[in-house]
């Protein structure tokens, strides 16, 4: 069994980013933004009734506060006001998801937080504060980060993904956005890549080494070209084969 | 009895405005910034600590999305958006109260958005449907604002306030600000003011007329110069001459 | 001869709106986004690049500080203040119009601006005040505004523009966009309305009324679908009629 | 001969920071925040006309983008962007300082980017080419900087400047805010340092170490508790003694 999760909700005002309809109704994790990178209220309540009425999971994607860098660039934020933030995010958007009958139901960091607390120890330490003084919801992250690893710490349930797009480095990590193959392309090699995480728990880097990496969950980009095709082939695949593919989080 | 209430954590970032801690000694509500005209996610934390450990109540301040002006210019919002606005704010400010052992027990809105919803009648109801969007909340206003008129329809208990260092038109509406005796200076004067209103349920407008005015509650402006004094002197008043002070929100 | 202007560069960092690039290749004037309801600086400079290289005037496009409402929410902005905010924005632009060998040659406000300014005396006042703490830029509005009429006391050349795509009223005033039929859909309609205006100075409001409208320039959304294919339709149909389209501005 | 400079125009909207006013008449430089981390375009046209009233130059306190943390985070922004986001600001400070009839005389990094700078080597290159690109202006920075070494290379004059209240470490680099002692609180110390640096070119580390330390610049802070008085007090002392004080930037 695997989850498919999403980033959705990811424009602001005027500004759209992604179809988000679409994702819903192929994903069963919606990592929805919370205003910081990307995400206004409205949107935000749109896309939790959305989710709601699909039984798509609701998560918090929060972020450094950065609409202008989309999130996408280290802040040395100050760990402290870090777990603040956190905090205020995914209050935020709980209370849009309640309005619409959900509620959050788990906590992923969005873009360079993501990448910051793979191994920033005080600030994987803060997002981990932030997200239990809301209360004890599961993390996702990626395997052997200081993420998971202050989540376990801290008793929440960690929750191992993988990219389905992203490249990988032999010891498990994504190969930087800013590196020539970065992102995987083509639909094949993409359905590729989830298949072997999701029936053999490992994956190929991009100099030909077999990872371990059991993962829970799988993210599919919404912002991606062919985003919407590649996962709507990448879920098809997988129920063929007889993989369910069912969210992880609970309400 | 009476309570009395007070604008708080209107810092944002490296910048402070007013004295939180002497006036959460006097106070017995505080309406608290949600991020939206001021206050930023540990500032927010801090002001519902210091409030949960003195007993005093937490409110959302809600404002219209403008730091630049502080909330204090109208905005012709949207009212499907501002209920959403309003709904994100409550939830923020929620996960930080509850994560200080309290919670937030009312709502109230600040500055340009306070005006306009005393007639702005589609903005009052969207306020209104913000708060519901999160809860049962009650909700502090002008008396005879279509914002308390629209709180009682949806059920939502209404809590009529008057300001303490404001001067009142003969119709009971506020003195713009911009015009000359909008704010009273003297303490004397706003502890007459107080006094009346709360022993007698009326005050005097600038023209001599006395007006009817029942209010559970009397803010104290936290911004105003002398603003921590006043506020003393109007506690220490009341409660020799035996009004209780006393926060009308429970938890 | 008549002037094409389109409204540009209204990204805002990862996200964009409109065709800038296929606008550039149309429109003999620029209307550049500032930062203050849309535009970064990136997008600045590369929009005045492309402007420059094919000879298109840059323009000032000022709005009030709103990125969530993309400035579509009529502020009740302190005259000083939005006077200074107009010469901010002017001020950010020809920067990056310099940096590209070209500069601001005219104002234009935007959205809740553009119509607040039509009959608000101080704010319109107000931007005149900041084009003129700039220098003597030409402004850009509708026939009739307080807008022209306060740059024409001040001494700045007042440009009349008509929208290719907005209905009007008898009075010469636009019909509200919230209104059935404010715009115009159909290319046909579309260029009926530019012709009209550019061959007989008139145009056919929405009650069949013929309202003078001398005009020398007209406005191509750009963010309207099917925006560029109008705009080179528009084009196209006048030179071939013996119509030159260029630039009112002088660099 | 030395100049003084300090940092002015740090509030936003309704906050204050520092005594601006009292400043103006101590200071020969003024560095003018732009809006990135403090300053909106009504303040910075206030300080830029009592600037020059006053004969004190005006300089473009460029910033990250970042009001929340005041600007005082490293960002890791995109160097183009990074160079794209100074002209933007130097541009739209330099249209508040023509209307008051002075002009930006030269450019300082504020907080991080101006720690960045020192050895961040793109984020230094990207300053120089975003003043470049807007003119040329003197570079104001930390001796041994990378952001002056740069500004050498692109033909600007580099300024070399020292703190009065700074801590340095025998490397001649500032002692990071976090460690104690980082800044000098009596003004005592603050004098003993401002006068070796003026008259002799040196400076004592905080392990005793005397550093050589020729710079053209002090700047004496704006928002330290005695910030005035210490400035009130060099400027005399250094009067006194024969130094005179005289800004080093041409109008």
């Amino acid at each position: 069994m695997i989850d498919l999760n999403s980033d959705l909700g990811e424009g602001f005002g005027i500004w759209r980013l992604g179809d988000d309809d679409a994702l819903l109704d192929v994903v069963t994790s919606a990592n929805v933004a919370c205003g910081f990178h990307a995400g206004d209220p409205s949107t935000m309540r749109r896309v939790c009734r959305l989710a709601a009425e699909r039984g798509v999971a609701v998560g918090a994607q929060v972020s450094y506060r950065d609409l202008a860098g989309f999130g996408r660039r280290f802040i040395d934020a100050d760990p402290a006001e870090l777990a603040d933030e956190v905090l205020y995010q995914v209050g935020a958007l709980d209370a849009c998801a309640r309005a619409a009958g959900t509620r959050v139901s788990y906590v992923k960091p969005h873009g360079a937080l993501y990448n910051a607390t793979v191994h920033h120890d005080e600030q994987a330490r803060a997002v981990v504060e932030g997200v239990r003084a809301f209360g004890d919801l599961p993390v996702l992250g990626l395997p052997g980060s200081r993420l998971l690893r202050h989540a376990e710490l801290a008793g929440l349930r960690a929750v191992r993904e993988a990219f389905a797009d992203r490249a990988y480095t032999p010891e498990g990590a994504l190969v930087p956005r800013r590196l020539p193959g970065a992102v995987l392309t083509g639909v094949d090699a993409v359905l590729a890549q989830v298949l072997r995480l999701a029936e053999h728990g490992e994956l190929v880097a991009v100099d030909g080494t077999v990872v371990r990496a059991r993962v829970e969950s799988v993210c599919v980009h919404g912002d991606t070209s062919g985003a919407v095709e590649h996962a709507r082939r990448i879920r098809a695949e997988l129920e063929s084969r007889g993989t369910p593919v069912a969210r992880f989080a609970a309400d």
